[in-house]
């Protein structure tokens, strides 16, 4: 019998057919179907200490903020927790005082827009900035691709600047604005996560970040900065201050999430968007404002129960969450050490030359460059003969190219499971290089 | 001191500067600007049976479900309650039986897709919708300004099709789908509310709704059916059949909320989308998969923690929300009588003459015509002077003209709040009828 069919692809929006936004659905897929392979591709966080009697903790612990510190009466207390309510969130507080404790960065309330995820802050601001089809956004290569997808879904374009080592090459960022303008289009901003990147794990230094801003500023150009793994160093070394604590010109408009750091299944993350926008009228309000307004029409307002999760494990902490991610912090530092020693003990140089790896000092990722191409195809040939998961570069490319190079995630595994993860990689490594050199061939040994 | 300005209004997406996006924001600074006043304008649920304490019994409910009826053990119940989780939801098997035992309707759960809010439900249908700029959407007018805010943000025109005293207007969407089509623009759906709807009140009978279904079939038209007020009849009588109960032919896209039948505070709603897409290479799928696509760049996912107070609700009442709503249904009736009988004691047709409203038979909302214009001016000097809120029909109408109506809602409210808040509109009325016929005229007397 004939499938019916009401629509095709063709009939929808051209984001739904583009490789961003199914790649996610990619990923999951095949994850879902190998459900006995080793993931070293998910990059969610640590389930260890998860704890479902904590939401009820974190939920009263709010609620008492709500009676004891605010001094609500208990039809407000509902009312709040309840109802529909304020745009911006209502843990707007709570998140400046995590950014002041935590990141050393002055943040008005009123500037904090509460999102559904730190994704649906991508959303907004991209929404914001695309007014018209000259529009561009810049963003350092290789790039998440949530923020490419996201632009997809306002068809704004995404140029690749370089990354480098040094995480933003801005030689290449200064050509890409010039050579964008010189097109008659109009970059909007440059989106950059300075610490531990996803994918690349690269972290800038605060010379480079200094940097960063002044050729911002030279370029007339807005920073998006995403900022999901800064808590998550390896050593104890003093962590660089994030662009925005170095931003005195409202350059940077800052992208936080609370998955990483609390729980993703609140989907809680934040905007910090304090610059000043001019109205028609005359009047000046914040970019947050406008953010708000846009927010107003795809989710009204993000859950106060979601908010109150997050609000209640705030407080907990005296609003710190490197304080309340200690064992966490513990865990990503033991399974990156033994993830990068993992790497050095299966791929010895002189054994398997073409092969290398970054080494990131925090974060969730690792990036093995290996002498083919490492595709899609490869990937299922992976989880079916080897039950090993890792996610392709490609994907965090935009042009569609092959890139021989993985992206490994140490976050939501156990020391055993790298090590077994390893292992099969490596057979799957090797095999494939003996394939290259030619079928028998002895080297790599 | 000169306030510093980043950038303009005009720097950002025409939406922010839109009556559409700016009508809420104004109707709530109003609300808070007066604080004291009486306000038939708030459409959010009734709130003296809302318990915070139920929050708590929710999640454990559906804690349970999850272990007893899905047979999950502690990681996996940790895992799919806070963490990262199906862009499709985890409650769409309730909703689905949700939708069977209240609505007739037959759903495939893999149709359904759990939204942030029906907010989300319909951004993303319209984002699915707009490929480009021949697209148009056609809505029932006046017209829910979520709906047009929405299409704002995709940057989807909205034509308006007459309501008219049956709910739609069939000659006049016939009409209008030609006009488009003539005009080289591609309507893509039309968007109804069949049951009481926002603002205007009213519900199509079921021989109605049938026609409905046949003229968008010979125009071969997508119906958005939306349907946030259907479970709040006054009376006993059968409720009409939804649109997506009659349509056997994958016609009506269905958005639900729980906003109103459970509380606003999760954010939950949804999109049952059973419409078959076919891809580039032959396989056909579900719209519902297209949205999710959709949904992973904006939100990712719907908060399961959000998700599990609902489908604790909906397990608490073996998934009617017609059987959890009996008190909540009782108040809105009761409130919505109150209102009837108080309008026709203090508007007598032979001393109001030009004064007349709507009677529906269930819902939030009733209109109210008055012999002069409406607008926000009106609004602001109701609040100041007299003391009562209500919202201006003008913002359910997209073209900036003055209406000679304002919106009463009843759901929010008590019997003496309504006494109260029509006493004042009633005085307000008085005064602007007697200003119409010149000050110190004696009509109305």
């Amino acid at each position: 019998m004939e499938t019916p069919v009401d629509l095709t692809v063709g009939d929808l929006h051209a984001s739904v057919d583009d490789p961003a936004l199914n790649s996610m659905n990619f990923l999951n897929e095949v994850a879902q179907h190998y459900p006995d392979a080793v993931s070293l591709a998910a990059g969610r966080p640590y389930e260890e200490y998860f704890d479902v009697a904590a939401l009820h903790r974190w939920l009263d612990r709010f609620h008492r903020h709500l009676v004891e510190d605010q001094g609500l009466g208990p039809e407000q207390v509902r009312r709040t927790l309840l109802q529909y309510g304020r745009t911006k969130g209502i843990v707007h507080h709570l998140v400046a005082r995590n950014l002041a404790v935590d990141e050393g960065i002055t943040a008005d309330p009123e500037a904090v827009v509460v999102t559904v995820g730190c994704q649906e802050g991508m959303f907004l601001v991209l929404r914001a900035l695309r007014t018209g089809p000259r529009d561009v956004l810049l963003a350092v290569a290789p790039t998440y691709v949530g923020l490419t997808g996201a632009a997809r879904l306002v068809d704004l374009p995404v140029r690749p600047v370089a990354g480098g080592p040094a995480g933003v090459d801005l030689a290449d960022l200064a050509e890409q604005v010039r050579r964008a303008r010189a097109e008659g289009l109009r970059p909007r901003a440059c989106y950059v996560m300075p610490d531990f990147a996803n994918p690349s794990g690269i972290s800038m230094d605060t010379a480079h970040r200094r940097r960063l801003l002044e050729s911002a500023a030279e370029a007339e150009l807005l920073l998006v900065e995403d900022n999901p793994y800064g808590l998550f160093p390896v050593g104890d070394a003093d962590r660089p201050p994030t662009l925005k604590a170095l931003d005195t010109e409202r350059r940077v408009v800052y992208l936080g999430s609370f998955a990483k750091s609390v729980l993703p299944g609140a989907r809680v993350g934040y905007v910090l968007a304090d610059q000043r926008v001019a109205a028609p009228d005359g009047s000046v309000g914040l970019l947050a404002d406008q953010l708000a307004k846009i927010k107003s029409m795809v989710t009204v307002n993000t859950s106060p129960i979601a908010q109150a999760v997050i609000g209640g494990r705030l407080l907990e902490h005296g609003c710190s969450l490197a304080g309340a991610n200690t064992r966490e912090r513990a865990a990503y530092a033991r399974n990156l050490r033994h993830l990068l020693d993992g790497l050095a003990r299966r791929f010895p140089p002189d054994r398997f030359p073409g092969v290398s790896w970054t080494a990131p000092a925090g974060g969730f990722f690792v990036v093995v460059t290996v002498p083919f191409g490492v595709d899609d195809a490869l990937l299922h040939r992976s989880a079916q003969e080897y039950g090993v998961l890792w996610t392709p570069m490609a994907h965090f490319y935009d042009d569609g190219a092959v890139v021989n190079a993985l992206r490994l995630s140490i976050s939501a595994v156990t020391p055993a499971q790298i090590d077994l993860g390893l292992d099969r990689l490596a057979k799957l490594v090797a095999d494939e290089v003996a394939a290259l050199v030619g079928g028998g061939a002895d080297w790599p040994r």
